[in-house]
Parts: C-alpha cells; sequence; structure tokens
C-alpha cells in the first residue's frame, strides 16, 4: 500500500512516497505551493511536478496510491484555503487526500508516534505540538501579526538599524559595512509582495555582526530570544502542569548558533522541556498523516 | 500666469492651480498615485482626473498652465521613479513640469519663504527639512527597512500584541476587547499587497487603549516616541550647532494625542526646536515649487 505525502510551502515543494511500515520509494522536489503568494496555475504544476518526480523513481502510478496527505500554508487560518487547495488536488488524486498546515506534516515527522512540540524558525515562526491527539499552535500569524523572533524580524530589524546609520539616526557599527548592496536596491527589493525571504536573509548578516560583538546585533538577536521564550512558554498552558512535552526545533535560524545557543541555555533552566532531534523530513510527516487518516476511514 | 501643484500618494491625489501671487483657480481629488502600488493606467485616470476637476472649476484649459509640480511617492528612492512618471505626465503636460518626492511638497507648502522641517507622521513616517535651498531627509524608507514610530508600527505591534493574547503568549488586556473584527479577518487582510493603510488603521486602537491605561498600548506610544525623538534628532546634525530650527508636525498622528503630547512635552525640552504650523498643504507647495522652478529656468 502506497501513501503520498506532499510538504508545500513559500518556497518549495517536496513529495515523498512510503508504504506501511515507512519504506520510502521515491521523492520529488519543484517551487512555491502557497496559493496566497502564487497563482493557482503555478501551484498545480508544481504540485503534479513534485508528485511525478517521486512516481517516477520507481515506477509507481498516481493510481496504486491510496491516499495522499497535503502539508500547505495557511491551511486552519483562512477558511477558504482548503477549498481552493480541494479545488487543484481533487483533478490530482480524486477522492483519496486530506489536507492540512504545512507545520502539522513537519510535527507529525517529528514526532510520529508520541507527543512533542516542534518550533519551526525560519522565514516564519510558529510552534505546533500534540497532546494525546490534541493540537495546538501558538503564533505562526505572519509578518505583520506575528512570526515573532522570526528571520523575517530580525532581517527587519537588521534593515531598520542600518537606515538608521545611514541618516545618522545612530552610529554605524560593524553590521553597517557588512551590507555590500546599495541602499537603494534594497528599497527596491523591499518594495511589494515576496519581498518576505529577502528581508529574512538579512538575518545572516545580523548573527555575523553578531559574533562580532556588534552591539546592535546582539540586542536584535536578544530580542528573538525573549520572542522564543515567551512563545515557548505558552506551550505549558496547553499540557498538563507537571507534564514534560519532548521539542525539535527546526528551520534555518537554528544555524544561527549565538541565537540558538542563547535559546538553549534558557531551556536547560526549564525542567519540563526536553530537546528532541525529528525522527522524519516533513514530507514523510504528511505521509505518515495521510496513512493514519486513510487507516481511519 | 498659472501653476499646477499635484500632490499624488499611496491613496489619494489632490490638484490644486495657482497664480503667481498664491491666488487659488482650482482644486481637483482624486485616488492613488504610486506606481509601485498601483498600475501605471490607474495613476494617469488618476492623474487626469484631479487636473481636470482642478481645471474646470474656474475653467482653465490645459494650455494655459505654464508649468506643473508633481510631489509623487519613491521619487529619490528608486532611480527608475522618475522615468515612470515622467512616461505618465509627458502626455498630460507636455515639457512643461518637474518631478519631486511628494513630502518635498509637503515641505515647500509648509515652509514657502524660510527654513524648516516637516514631520510626516501617517502610515509611514519622514523628516525632511530645507535649510539654506540644501534639502535633507531622514527616514521614509517604507514599513519594511524604517518608517520607525509610523502608524504602521504602531498599527503592527498593536495586532502582534493581539495575538500574543489570543495565543495565550501574554495576558489579556483592555485593547483585546477593542477587537471587534474576527481574528481569520485580521489574518485575511493582513496577508498579500496592500496591507499597510489596514495595518496602520489599528493604531486608533492603540491610542484609544492607551488612554484607558492599558499598559501595552502605551509600551507601544513610548516605543514610537522614542522613534520620533531619534529622527528629530537626527536633524541637528544637519543644521548649524547653534542653530534653531522651525518643525510642522503633519500626518493623521497627530490625532493620537497621548503620542503627540509625549512628543511636545520632549519638544519643549530641545532648545533648538520650534514648533510651527504648516503654511499652506502639500499641494500648494507642489504649485510653488512648479513656480520657482519655472522661474529657475
Amino acid at each position: 500500500m502506497y501513501f503520498l505525502g506532499v510538504d508545500g510551502g513559500g518556497s518549495k515543494t517536496e513529495a515523498v512516497i512510503i508504504d506501511e511500515n515507512l519504506n520510502i520509494y521515491g521523492r520529488g522536489k519543484s517551487g512555491p505551493a502557497d496559493v496566497f503568494n502564487s497563482n493557482k496555475e503555478t501551484v498545480k504544476n508544481n504540485l503534479i511536478s513534485a508528485i511525478n518526480s517521486a512516481l517516477d523513481s520507481k515506477r509507481i502510478r498516481i493510481e496504486d496510491i491510496r491516499f495522499g496527505g497535503f502539508g500547505l500554508p495557511a491551511v486552519g487560518e483562512l477558511r477558504e484555503a482548503i477549498e481552493i487547495y480541494s479545488d487543484i488536488i481533487k483533478e490530482i488524486l480524486p477522492g483519496r487526500f486530506i489536507i492540512f498546515n504545512d507545520v502539522r506534516g513537519a510535527l507529525e515527522g517529528a514526532f510520529p508516534f508520541e507527543n512533542g512540540v516542534v518550533l519551526l524558525a525560519g522565514t516564519g515562526i510558529m510552534a505546533m505540538g500534540k497532546v494525546n491527539d490534541e493540537v495546538f499552535r501558538i503564533d505562526g500569524w505572519g509578518e505583520h501579526a506575528g512570526d515573532c523572533g522570526s528571520g523575517y524580524d530580525i532581517g527587519r530589524e537588521c534593515l531598520r538599524y542600518i537606515f538608521k546609520m545611514y541618516d545618522g539616526r545612530i552610529e554605524k557599527s560593524y553590521m553597517y559595512e557588512l551590507i555590500k548592496e546599495d541602499f537603494e536596491e534594497i528599497l527596491r527589493k523591499t518594495k511589494g509582495i515576496n519581498s518576505r525571504g529577502y528581508i529574512a536573509s538579512y538575518s545572516k548578516i545580523v548573527c555575523e555582526s553578531a559574533k562580532n560583538g556588534d552591539k546592535f546585533a546582539l540586542k536584535i538577536l536578544e530580542n528573538a530570544v525573549e520572542e522564543w521564550k515567551l512563545t515557548v512558554s505558552a506551550i505549558r498552558g496547553r499540557i498538563g502542569r507537571n507534564e514534560k512535552i519532548k521539542l525539535a526545533v527546526v528551520g534555518g535560524l537554528k544555524n544561527c548558533k549565538i541565537l540558538y545557543d542563547k535559546f538553549l541555555s534558557w531551556v536547560r533552566e526549564q525542567d519540563w522541556i526536553v530537546i528532541a532531534e525529528p525522527m522524519y523530513e516533513p514530507s514523510i510527516g504528511c505521509a505518515i498523516l495521510a496513512m493514519k487518516n486513510y487507516k481511519g476511514i
């Protein structure tokens, strides 16, 4: 019995085919699958392309797929998301799929057989956990209403400091010297849509500067850690008072060593958190959710 | 001799016709004129519509206009802005116009015959000043790279607090009760483009909450005032050390009394700032700039 897992996001889509024993039969990759940032036709083509690549590698036909699990952005936030995605996917895998938030797939991949929480910290940031079949989420509300302490947030603060230095509002620091791009180009790229990822890329400049003792960069990372602590602390309200919970941190910000170390040293003081590594990647989590929901029928 | 002033922005366009003695001959209004947020055809139609209304009121023909001054967004920030706007305007007023940043028009209107600075504090925020024919600007770099202490900033902080309360990251406050709109609707409206003005509208909730002693709202306004102080303080680097300068504050945030009073009480401690009222509105400032540049030919 073959199950399909598809993890779609703002920048890429990953598909995987597994059987009920979690053997992997194929993998595929393609571009973005966010209908609120790309047009529907693009999303459809990317989904098909990733799935076809996954099918192709072991010559499994689409008809052989029992059930598919699609982890996609904005599901569970905007009511219309499910309907829009369903319209697309029912032409690919008619009647044999389930749709959920992409972070739900990451959570299932990290903890397929036990309770746990993932903190997904990349361009955006969200904590999602499951405790005895109850699933909860904290933050992940996008760069305007939330994503507190995200790569976008860190990058935005970097740009704001840089332009303060440019204006003479504050003194220039190490961070300023790292900005090779001319300032007009930054303004051009931060205008309009799809600037989120570009802005988040400046988080690397912040990490690099903090390593060199830049006080503004260190301040930005301090603030981000405070937001992470607030987000993770809110988990405690969702689990039993004396329960411990496993926490897996995933996403690009884990590579920002100063930030992650600051966070870890706080976590070590929390006797209710146990840091864990994810068991599987998000696309496999999506396939496992497909399997669990197929069994559930 | 008739001169045309056009003040175009992200939400509206205002046109005015004056003579060399600053008598007003007509006024017109229309929709947005920002080519980086609306399409060119829309911008062109809005410019024509505002100008035609201004012409119509006193039966002046377009041929009678000696020179036009167009204050438009992003000019002076993005090199391509002048060219894009020129292409549009040369079909309306061939060879008889000058283009500048919209805040430049506001500055000229506020201080047509003397040195001064305007702090334009609305959805965005920028300080622009002129000292003996030298013009300088501070901030106004957009909601990602700057606009520190703007309506957008205040509104964004409001939404971030609101969603923290929703998640249980922090305790609910007065501000939370003021949010009538359902949370899904907020997420929908903050996604994608043109959310800037919507987010900035939440600054009203913050002002209202601060009036009622909400500690989070007060914190947001404290932070905004700190940013205003930083922006205004940077002016000092642009004028002589012992010079005084007139400062006119314009824009919607002036109506946020707690914020504005906090700012004013700081200004009163600064012996180098003299608070002033703008002499004319921005569109007249644009017309005056047209006149000055015509004389300059």
